[in-house]
């Protein structure tokens, strides 16, 4: 299963021993426009892809290096994935992009998603390491800033959590269909949102056979939630967001409580319906039917269901996606398509792994 | 591992090839004043009960009999334990009640749990076929309604999503500490909640990595849960209840979002610390902390956590237990203890069974 | 998402409601050459595919229908998977080659495994349906009879454990470096392997947080080894084989116990290196390295260890492959390409989905 | 649930925060004759248990504290349970006796299983640091060795995979009913198998919906069967042994594939039936049938299986146990019963929690 070298574009990933980091690799390789010629994972430098991954053994894969024996200029690479830790992204890329100025970016981290540095220095604890990149950084839900992201240099891929929330929610705020102050979105993951890092709470017997919440009303998602949803309804809007940890790989549902403003829930799912007609990757059921995360996994998917709640005027709506693939990677994939000029769908084909 | 035969009261258990049944005849076992003396299963009649359930090879048990095979009268059951499906229930009770009518009954199904029989034909789509038992049945939710299960000959043993929710939202509405209108339930259970019937949608290959909501807008506990709220209310409540699948065995979840009524999150903590304070098996965390189903696993516990929401005046409550020890087989004890005047706890020290 | 009708060649899949048909459409979809042009499932039939596996929503797809009701004349099918159950398969695949002789089959059941009618009847209880197409039925192996299969008009697909313990055992044999009558694979399984029939011992509540043997001494998997390995020995060849369920969707892990005849560990691993140099869908590992199920998940791939026993003389040989790709429908996709003569490995691209 | 203190025996365990920790503190909280008067954890001194593990939060226990601050001679300690990584035990037993030598001591690491020191040394890479106490001590198998147990002052608790490889086996091998030379033993174990520590290949997305063997040809437990198996066939026997993990927390359940010696497979079962006859805690199924480890989680019984091979002459033997109960903390107890003259079976009557 060689990969023949013709001339593709060129692709590098930092961070490539992680989950996302091996969502990108997967897509990537049976991607028939672009190579991969460079990974990195800093604590792996010097290993084969296939020590990290063993599921690439099959493939020639580039050596892991370290993100610090890399030449950006050198390197030439027409592209760059970002998968690093929150945090460690904003000097990487400063560097990246000052050494190569011509490269362009897909950042996975929550480094540039939010527009307002103050507000990133609020919710993360330190100064924006990089203010002048953020100006420049778009924000990547491509169904919503399609057009601003085909010519980015540096886009910011959106969190998982959050673009399962925002692909049903947005286009009901922007329509002012819903009271922006009544919405509560209860949100459930699997455990690949969480990382790769070796942490207690995160063993197989801590959290199979179980399910709890984290981070209840206070979880950093939010600011970026505060944003997207503000900038949809035109004023200051806060929700409830929940975020809880389910016993499975892949998957992210979002149930959402909303009260209509003269709009029946039949409505909503009218104007969710239309926003997504013409989507490749964005699917809306037929009213009162949910959707499954299992139905989308390993897929760029967003599944969207609306049904009546049993409160006269509320609406019930559930969204899922592979938090992996449209939640992080498949996305990330899908904004690199549009900033070199692909096909949007393009290595993105792959149908939902069920069962 | 013989079980010796003292003088003990005579238990039979209806329905013990399905997991409530299971869970009975695990905890009667070590229950130290009382005997198995009779065990049902019509698909199963004649079998001995270790082909069902291989977990009871080591001990002494009656074989499984049919329901119709049994002299109700000759059984001279002290107390019998219900577990049968819903519908069937109420013809199965009121035959035997009127046989043996000393006999007292601990009902697991839904058949009782509505004290009006016109809710129940509302939404089970038929008559109640024992009103007149109906009447005398007493709501088994023990934390709520002790002193009236004490001295009730049938007790209607509470629905596992309705206790979970029941036991946090019960105190606060009593105590007019939040708004009845502004109530959304969103719950996640076990796959033991749904029985063991063969159904392709409960294979564990339709379940296992994957999460969904089912019955949105229309599920049957809603009756349950309108009864008792609008009770504790002092008028009429509806909820928002969803409930979801999780890829586990036991254990549900209830995130609750409530907004306060001149109550701050910390004021209905407060609320719920003392309404538990001396009983056994609800425990309230410390504010701020909220439980995973996983620590109260083959326990009877519930355990309750409350934290603020961000949105001001609004808080997020949080229960968890086992669907099949206090939210059904735990819970049927618990009421038979008090039924037969022993202690409330006896036989239901199991600690969680966790990782 | 429409996919557009070309001259493609014309696929039907007989029983697209189990879990190899699901796993059928999810390759032929994607697959560059051909187009589903029939589903059939009788007890589904009139639905839509999308009703029985919504991960298919965003697709076109004929609608499901009954066997009965097709004419398989005016079907026009270049070739059918026949996914059906086992023993119903060999009357239908009568009926439809003798209306439509030019269609080729591929069948993934039992049926047309076993060379020997008679061993047949000994094993399935009954006479073979339809011996005269036996004889021209081609056992699917591919790696192992891939000239065969290229002029065949019917093709028998190897069955999962099968495949599994052949592709490591078949070159040993064959090379006569391993003693035939000292074999013991120990195999466990996912729960795919078992099929969406809804059996109370496969809900997720009988199968999740346990692991069990089945058919122990008698499975029937083990005529098709006993034909396969006699074959490849030359001698009758009776191997111990002992199935086990995990608690995992995909996958099947044989663990292989061998002794060498005059050959070492090393020799073994080097036998089996050779034979796969050019596969492309069988890796073996470096020597002592052993293969997971979850870094094939989802591909075509079969990984293959071989380690050191610590008794002297004998190895550990283990292999990996994903039950419902490599062990069924990948395989079956892997045979339709050589039997229509299109490049093997096409439409079969799927890298593993880790995590 | 406040635990009344009566006049009891006091109990310390060392290295409360790992999973034989809990189980340990699960079962002694619920032991009617003992009192859990000291726990330490090392890294979390100073903090409650129910910080470490939630579901003790309804109960009084001490506080954690690290070894170094105990002064072992105040402690008092009748029985000290060791829960410690395996090495740091010898050298912390060695200190406990020598200031504490009354209080008695099981200890659940390998560190005193190895009655040869030699052996020791040559398995762990290290000199015994505590020969002298290794005289002393006695290996905790109670089936097999009670009566040494009973005086004993130091016991070494077996592993979890040898205890459940050894109870069927050491029988078969006393009594010469098998050939020691044609054992192999196909051991699968659950996640609290590896215990707590935060490694990256215990993760739940490494270890979930996938099946693997590891320590091929070199797994440590090897030395402990070794020893073992050699003094019950009176000769020096060395197994195969692959111990493989299952997505699961509990359970070991292990194939073992014999050859009678004039023994038919039904001999060995009567062999085994006899050996068992009067134990509590090992329960064998009639022939044919096999356990399953779902069947004995959370109690301590080890289920004991044995059917024909299809290979004339071999027979297939399989155990399961719950590797916390049965497999560490469970047979714990059982020997303190023992060195304290209480009934074998105190505190360890729970019945398996299945579903």
């Amino acid at each position: 299963m060689a990969k023949t070298v013709e001339k593709k574009t060129k692709i590098g990933v930092l961070g490539a021993s992680g989950y996302t980091g091996a969502e990108l690799v997967r897509l990537l390789i049976r991607h028939p426009r672009v190579e991969i010629v460079l990974l990195t994972a800093d604590r792996r430098a010097g290993q084969e892809m296939s020590a990290v991954f063993p599921q690439f053994s099959p493939f020639d894969l580039p050596k892991l290096q370290s993100i610090e024996s890399i030449d950006w200029k050198k390197a030439g690479l027409d592209l760059a994935f970002c998968a690093l830790p929150h945090a460690t992204t904003q000097k990487v890329i400063k560097q990246l992009l000052s050494a190569a100025p011509k490269t362009k970016v897909v950042d996975l981290s929550a480094d540039f998603r939010l527009a307002d540095v103050s507000a990133y220095a609020r919710w993360y604890g330190h100064a924006h390491h990089a203010p002048e990149l953020q100006e420049e950084a778009v924000y990547g839900l491509v169904e919503i800033y399609r057009n601003d992201i085909k010519p980015a240099r540096l886009v910011a891929n959106p969190g998982c959590y959050t673009t399962c929330a925002q692909l049903p929610l947005v286009p009901l705020l922007k329509a002012k269909a819903i009271d922006p102050d009544e919405i509560v979105v209860d949100a459930k993951s699997g455990m690949t949102g969480a990382g790769r890092a070796a942490k207690e709470e995160m063993l197989f017997s801590e959290v199979s056979e179980g399910f709890h919440a984290y981070g209840v009303g206070h979880h950093r998602h939010m600011a970026e939630l505060d944003q997207e949803f503000s900038k949809a309804a035109g004023r200051e809007v806060v929700v409830s967001f929940t975020p809880h940890l389910v016993p499975m790989n892949r998957g992210i549902l979002s149930t959402i409580y909303v009260r209509g403003l003269e709009a029946s829930p039949e409505d909503l799912h009218a104007i969710l319906l239309k926003a997504y007609a013409r989507e490749s990757f964005v699917h809306v059921l037929p009213f009162g039917q949910v959707p499954q995360t299992r139905h989308v996994r390993g897929s760029n998917m967003t599944f969207i269901g609306a049904a009546k709640d049993r409160i006269p005027g509320r609406a019930i709506i559930i969204s899922a996606l592979d938090n992996l693939t449209k939640g992080a990677s498949g996305q990330a994939l899908q904004n690199m398509n549009l900033m070199l000029g692909l096909p949007e769908t393009m290595g993105l084909e792959q149908v939902a792994l069920f069962p």
